[in-house]
């Protein structure tokens, strides 16, 4: 992933170690293990209600690319080592393929060598490889004052109605369980939540990236567009079905005198009365915050029986997902959408030689 | 674009051509100018009510990499020539930037020496380009049995409502100027785009594409994930917003028991017994139709008024974007959606080792 | 070819055209036709002494990226059209492959579907495209006080044994056929290739190369050293079977301490005392001239009889490979290797963010 | 460094670790440490003569890609620890460039921040990478039957002047520490070694590496030829300064009627009654062996005072690199260009669909 910037992910979620190797970052940026341990525990269960019992306690260890505190231009190697885990349940279903879960075209893809316990490498585990990155790639855009968010806007039926402060979203996030800027609105999210997961059930949701202080003109037209390399960065994680910018899906039904965005001057800065296109125009971002929404289906973990074959006896039969997973990854995946966002724009000004 | 089936781009709206190289096809599949030609049309204007009154009539030519009919393996470069068209409006908006174009992003990632005429290289002429290359793309897939196919299911407020089969889609949608698989909603869409135009404004929509008959197991998981591509390829289509496959921003609201696709087996021939999951699981085909929806804005270009700056005297002022444009794009890039799919499953087949 | 200055080439020797597309040229240089005209007339053959009579009066015509004579950052494709050429001998040597010629692996690994008249893709006519590349290229350096020179150092069994100077190179190169900077040792070589020509046969020769003024830490360790990626981009000029940089092959004889550069500084410059590296130490380069030698074998086309095999009857037979033939290319080669050695450094200098 | 069959290294001669990503590896293939450490093990200093005293005995660790012994075709990480190491003598010389090492380039390339002990991502350390991802390709490659060769033809002034069998090169070339196919010339080149080493001194060397049992039709014409992306990998390796195929530089001073390989036909099975073309012609491999040679400088560390500068105060002065160096490492770069070969040719498998 990437090209100035780029991002080689290797681990398995029962294997030895979940790593990641960035390569291109430019010499001279503070970075120590702490820097990276902290956006690490964004990434950590939090509530009961949502997650595994599963401690996943993860220590990032940093092997290569530092030098007395500071990066050295040289590929910076990251990983966490996985605890011994019981990856007996998983020899059960070697040959019943779990519905919603990429086991049964990884098993065609790989000829069957493919390591499947714990999903492998389509794990949600891997995406601990992603924050590593994004660790890193965040350090690249601080020093141009450029900030990541992300929050949750929707929890199954619960959606976020209004529109948070980007102070309400720095402040409240990574307050509560459900990574949602509006308190009461978490509680009601959490809520459903737990129902789901009463039930035997699971419940995806909405999260919602927004990139500040973005100079304008970063990107390129036909390919290489900044919103198709966004996009193509977020739907690399496991769970994304959708991703829109600015008004996305709405803009379809609106007016092009609705959803032009005016520009306005003042004092020389340039800028939009609105921001509609949500802060990319022609594959280049416009100086506007840069605005998407990602769709993440519900976790397909779930304990409801469900249909399925056995591959080996060419059987159709009945599958109960074994072992307790989250009833909702959504809040997990805010760090991700973030640091996903942070690699994707590190790379683009890499690429217009901003060092 | 692409990394086994590469697309190369060049050409600019009102410069010389616009054209494209594709390297990586391999020998021996039969393809002529004719062939191409065949796609081309697709795209032309087809309703006085949607569209420029401009003449298009792109003739290709095909310059490299075809041999006594064949593909020989070597880069094919595409051309269509661009008529001798009027710039001078142009000239008069250099520094005046439309809203909804990209016109002051360019302007700053160029510093001022991109070529602005009819948007330059930020025109929706460029998909032309593309539309060649899927042409190339297709011939790629056909040898396989896959079949690609777009439709448009919304334009401004009206949408399709029904699913149409594939066989209305195959035979309506390049029979009416909406291409709309639907023919009674394809005449209240052209309703809607009339009122636009006679408004002096605009409309967007959506376009649904499907792929089918994709064996399972093409793709990669993290990075590289078929969905991922895709969604990239489109993004790179002017104009678009959102991508999604499957139930898509809709599985935020479901549970996993009603998202997830239970699978069944029929004389050992695996499959789903519903498509939420669109067709890709973990960023692998899984064998089911790929089936994924695109957003497209209103057209930016609209005759009403619209405040916008003079970016040479630091002033704002108001905006009339002259000439004739097309009061709603998404029916001619319908076209455009399905050569993106098939440039990107053929680069997708190619990585794993299709001949 | 490139990752930052990326060169596409398209066209076969008969087909209807050679061409290239250049991406990644920075905003606002400078560039007309006549600019690329100037370095594509550099390859023209100049002695009827060592060249085809074959016309090749090749006028480039810039298709895009270019506007008001800047480049505008954009794709530039730029192409020559191929005359009317005989390929019937072609046509006759279909199944008898040429000795040193690439027309028996090209067979097998295009599956018969090549386009075989005149070598197609294989042929010397495919450097025009690297020339015009090469133009483009040169301006990116130009702009940075970077020069690349080359000039032929032996024909055949004739070495030029004096080092010329900077100057000599500069002044003599083109102004004599064999594109030597010693005006006696070209007479040499010219007699040397005529009587080749006599005998039906040809010579190779060696072309040294070297590129001024690059500031030093330039490249990449490990994967991205600035000397593999020249000699990668040399190694692509057809008849190459040898490079080398600085002492080279004289370097595995020599001692550490005759071979290491000893370093000095006057004024705060640092440079070394001799220059043994040929400019690059571990991939980097050091601010000292980039000096390598690059081997080119006998044309294999030569009038003799050679003993060949008819693939279609699957027997032993003989060949007299027909036409007219440069007796040596290697004077030819001198532009082409400049310019594999400015694109490379264009490059890697965008690579390192210099614009 | 691959565009199939891709190879990320990362770790720095005095830092936690080397190791390496090798990604786009086929499933099914049988991998162990044990595999892997025996082409490690080839790398170690066998002989007192020509070597370091540190006891570098590294054991290789598979982090990931591997499961029950099979590859999944998942990334391969895979590391050696460095073990606790000296750095003090390189404080010393931070602001004193070693003669004939990258350390002045790689100060200014990294701004002063690059890891400067031992070398950091220069030293030779980093080829034990390189010998990893190469085990990781001789696998893929075994699979097709196809052998790579590598042997030292010249230490120094010592010449091995005839040409050994494929048979003398497998059974000698390990079995003495100068990697020479003749073992009476390994002897003259030990004598060669121990020579320069008592004077302080160091000597360079030539390998030659060979490619058997290629099928012909492998690699690409413009931009990816075979014999291209070999010359990129092997210049990739420290002090590497000239690469030739087959002839390579001898060529130069050949007839056409020479050096041309004359194809021959027996019981259906094309070859060239020579190899002057070192098995490759075009960018192709022809189907006979790939010979290439391969020249080392000699080892920059030597005892011998040299003059370099104090970059922090100026000034000129002399420098004694101190600890104990190899006096001659081109035996131990044996199994390194072997394994750049392995990995260039697994690619380029790949890259045509070998599965």
């Amino acid at each position: 992933m990437g090209k100035y910037f780029t991002v080689t992910c290797f681990g398995e979620s029962h294997g030895k170690c979940v790593g990641v190797v960035v390569d291109g970052c430019p010499p001279g940026l503070d970075l120590s293990d702490a820097d990276v341990q902290r956006e690490l525990d964004k990434r950590k269960p939090v509530s009961s209600a949502i997650s595994t019992p599963r401690r996943e306690e993860d220590r990032v260890e940093l092997l290569s690319g530092i030098f007395n505190g500071h990066t050295t231009g040289a590929p910076i190697c990251m990983l966490v080592w996985n605890r011994a885990v019981d990856s007996k349940p998983y020899e059960e279903m070697r040959w019943t393929p779990r519905p919603g879960h990429a086991d049964y075209p990884a098993r065609i893809r790989y000829q069957g060598f493919n390591d499947y316990r714990g999903g492998g490498r389509f794990s949600g585990r891997l995406t601990a490889a992603y924050v590593m990155a994004g660790a890193v790639a965040k350090r690249v855009l601080n020093k141009k004052g450029i900030e990541v968010l992300a929050h949750v806007t929707q929890i199954g039926p619960i959606k976020s109605l209004k529109t948070p402060s980007v102070n309400e979203i720095r402040l409240n996030v990574y307050a509560n369980p459900m990574r949602c800027a509006t308190r009461d609105v978490a509680q009601l999210m959490e809520k459903a939540v737990r129902a789901a997961r009463d039930e035997g059930d699971s419940v995806g949701g909405v999260v919602e990236g927004m990139i500040l202080n973005v100079p304008p003109g970063i990107g390129q037209p036909v390919f290489g567009a900044l919103d198709a390399d966004l996009a193509q960065a977020l739907f690399n994680i496991p769970a994304v079905k959708g991703v829109e910018f600015g008004t996305g899906f709405e803009a379809a039904g609106l007016k092009g005198s609705q959803n032009n965005d005016a520009y306005t001057i003042k004092t020389g800065q340039v800028s939009t009365t609105t921001n509609n296109a949500g802060g990319i125009l022609g594959g280049l971002s416009t100086g506007m915050p840069i605005i998407f929404r990602v769709a993440f289906k519900p976790t397909p973990s779930i304990a409801k029986p469900q249909r399925t074959v056995n591959l080996k006896e060419g059987i159709n039969m009945e599958i109960e997902v074994k072992g307790r997973h989250d009833a909702c990854i959504v809040p997990r995946a805010v760090p991700v959408v973030e640091s996903m966002a942070a690699i994707t724009l590190a790379d683009h000004l890499l690429a217009v030689g901003f060092r």
